[in-house]
């Protein structure tokens, strides 16, 4: 039996990226990765395949950088792991020791078993499998009306890119008020639900789908619970992801309530020796402390940099603990952000605070030809000033910004801090240095603080 | 003699913050703002009047907000202070009585006059005036060969606007190596250089003038120290701003060694009861706590608001002590922008450090259509890992990107914690999550600190 210092189970970004860092660290030991798919995707560009890539192999991403690492890769799939003799059994009946073993496994989309009709041909999933999708991309190209279930941000973004194509009709069903609405406060989330519609989505929002009806097992059409019908030849349902833990669980893993690996801070399960790492592990929520279910590559790679560096022992230590949200997207060439707390999550945990707000241009002066209105929203704790959240909406600095506000949830930067900082400003990238956004946001937060 | 609680000296970024944070703060109290000129421009604004704007109008800045938060203005010119007796005296006679007085008078042109026809007719500066760029205007609008003296950020700006005009040939001298060399380390300069050069600006570097010549009392040619001669019907010298300090001079305030009033954290002056803010007031290098010369918006505004919420008594602590100086820039498409220590700064300072750079897309997959290259680079201090300088080279996000490196700075972030943070990515807005620029620039100077 073939030995490995370190084992890694999936090629997603999260074992790609425990996979280089581990081996930077420790360039002596021997790491091998398992994954399932010969080809990988980013995972967060696959909506951009169906128009704006418009190829699939566009949105290629393989474990090459590990590779040049010095690790190997074997397609093939785990199917068990003895934790005791400390190794894995492949489906083509291999198996390896393993000195370290890591849990990279992903998540899956979430199947409503319980909706009629969920199984019909034509009724998709955006799975994060290169075959897959671009079997999906060709149904798509074919389809004329393409139903998305859930207006979560890939929902969103699926039914955006599919909408760029004139010749489709776009239906989107959401559960909730509005969309986005697990990432963004109410006028945010209004805001975003605006742009949407005038992309020409039709968006039915607090609605639901009843039952898919098809015709000799092919979809036909989607009956919501309102009573409307649309007539389809394409559903594809986006309503969430659940961490891939099958293996974990036959591994006798420590499951937690949200079906996550329960790890430690540094990634460490309840076995010795093994690590979950990415959406398949577990999420805290920074304000509470609680379990939390936050699936997104950007949380997964910084998780995946603390398993590497500290694979083998704990050297570089981590100082802000619980995972931070940061959501971006762009909706018809309007970019929304949010990291940390909104309104509803903060409401939810019974946590107090003041909302500090400014609008203003993303150039100055605003006359300048490419600005736009740029909006900022600060979430405030009212006794220290410690910014737990941000929202923002604007043009493309917003991605960027959004990690300004970030980094200041991270280091615990109070709004009084933040008048006094130090910032950049020019007239062809930013807002005025007397108006910067995120300074008169926190000043209209600092207001409301006197009377709380 | 009327009687004013707070009379501001200067309606620029840092007079209008500190008054209208001033008001807020302290809404009984009555300002008065005294400027000279009625129109105000954007000072960072003005070079982008000779094309991209091209009417100075719409870069107008005036002092409405503080007009709206209750403060008056007086358009006149503060001729003396009687400091025991507390009270200004204007030009137009009038007298004053303050509680407490601000010096916001900014800074003006450095004019070289060793250098034989620096009054020449048509021999400009770049002032803060509006009526006196209205004229600059015409006159740019009319010349066919422009010469600008002095590469730095100004120059190089206005530059690049006039080099759009495609009847101009304009010629820019500088000094140094390269251009902007106060603001980047010798690589990033050199790429600006590049930059510059390939969007028709004939540059001469490492050379400087001479003497301008002129014909009837108007600027003929410029003739450089290399021998080279340039004809030209306009030269505008964009040599460095030095503070606006005779008034503070004649009224008996502290100067430091580079002409600036000296003052403590929160603005205060050697004199009681009077304050300093922005061109005008000394700055202090935040790494080696020297006397230093930065002369930003930015950092006017920032002074302005600690000024404002301070301006009764200390209310609001200010954490960062010392300057940062952000700067950034846009020139041919391409924006720079860098954030506290360059390489040139340290090594000078006698500060150690290890440098940490990274390159890639700014979008990811980098086949997305308005992909750009994105070059970063981080300036950390070797023992414990403090970012205590960044550069960029890249698209519009630049401008947003140096805040989160000036914040990370000014919170004093280590490379370590950087690393396990989480940051937002999105396909259309930033890098990779796998390879986010700022991350990979940590690791690499990690990688480095090990050998020191």
């Amino acid at each position: 039996m073939k030995n490995y210092d370190v084992i890694i189970i999936g090629g997603g970004p999260s074992g790609i990226i425990t996979g280089v860092t581990g081996i930077k660290q420790n360039p002596t030991k021997s790491f091998l990765m398992i994954k399932e798919e010969e080809k990988g995707l980013v995972p967060c560009g696959i909506p951009y395949v169906f128009h704006d890539l418009d190829e699939v192999s566009k949105n290629k991403m393989g474990p090459k950088p590990f590779i040049d690492a010095g690790g190997e890769v074997l397609v093939d799939r785990v199917e068990s792991v003895d934790t005791n003799k400390k190794f894995v059994k492949t489906k083509n009946n291999k198996e390896f020791h393993y000195g370290r073993l890591v849990f990279a496994t992903g998540s899956i989309p979430f199947v409503p078993k319980f909706i009629e009709g969920y199984d019909l041909e034509n009724v998709e999933y955006i799975k994060k499998s290169y075959n897959y999708i671009e079997n999906l991309k060709q149904k798509t190209d074919k389809a004329q009306n393409i139903v998305i279930v859930g207006g979560g941000f890939i929902g969103v973004e699926v039914a955006e890119q599919l909408a760029k194509h004139s010749d489709k009709n776009v239906y989107l069903v959401e559960m909730e008020k509005y969309c986005l609405y697990r990432a963004f406060s109410e006028d945010m989330a209004k805001r975003a639900d605006e742009v949407i519609r005038n992309i020409d989505i039709k968006l039915y929002t607090e609605d639901s789908v009843d039952s898919i009806i098809g015709e000799k097992g092919k979809v036909k059409s989607v009956k919501l619970a309102s009573g409307k019908e649309i007539d389809t030849d394409l559903v594809i349902l986006s309503i969430g992801y659940r961490p891939n833990t099958d293996l974990a669980k036959k591994a006798g893993l420590d499951i937690n309530s949200n079906g996550a690996i329960r790890c430690d801070n540094y990634m460490r399960t309840s076995v010795d020796d093994i690590f979950a790492v990415g959406d398949c592990s577990q999420t805290i929520g920074f304000i509470t402390g609680r379990t939390d279910s936050i699936m997104l590559a950007s949380t997964a790679t910084a998780e995946a940099r603390i398993l590497g560096y500290n694979l083998c022992n704990i050297s570089i230590l981590r100082n802000f603990v619980g995972t931070l949200s940061v959501f971006s997207t762009e909706i018809g060439g309007k970019a929304f952000a949010s990291a940390g707390a909104i309104e509803q999550s903060a409401r939810e945990a019974n946590v107090n605070f003041v909302i500090g707000t400014f609008q203003d241009k993303d150039r100055h002066p605003g006359s300048l030809d490419d600005s736009q209105d740029l909006f900022v929203k600060l979430i405030v704790s009212p006794k220290g000033g410690n910014i737990i959240g941000g929202e923002i909406c604007g043009g493309k600095s917003v991605g960027e910004l959004i990690n300004v506000i970030g980094l200041a949830i991270q280091k615990e930067v109070t709004v009084y801090e933040l008048i006094s900082y130090q910032i950049g400003t020019h007239p062809l990238l930013t807002t005025a240095p007397t108006k910067y956004v995120l300074i008169k946001a926190a000043e209209m937060a600092i207001s409301k603080m006197k009377t709380n």
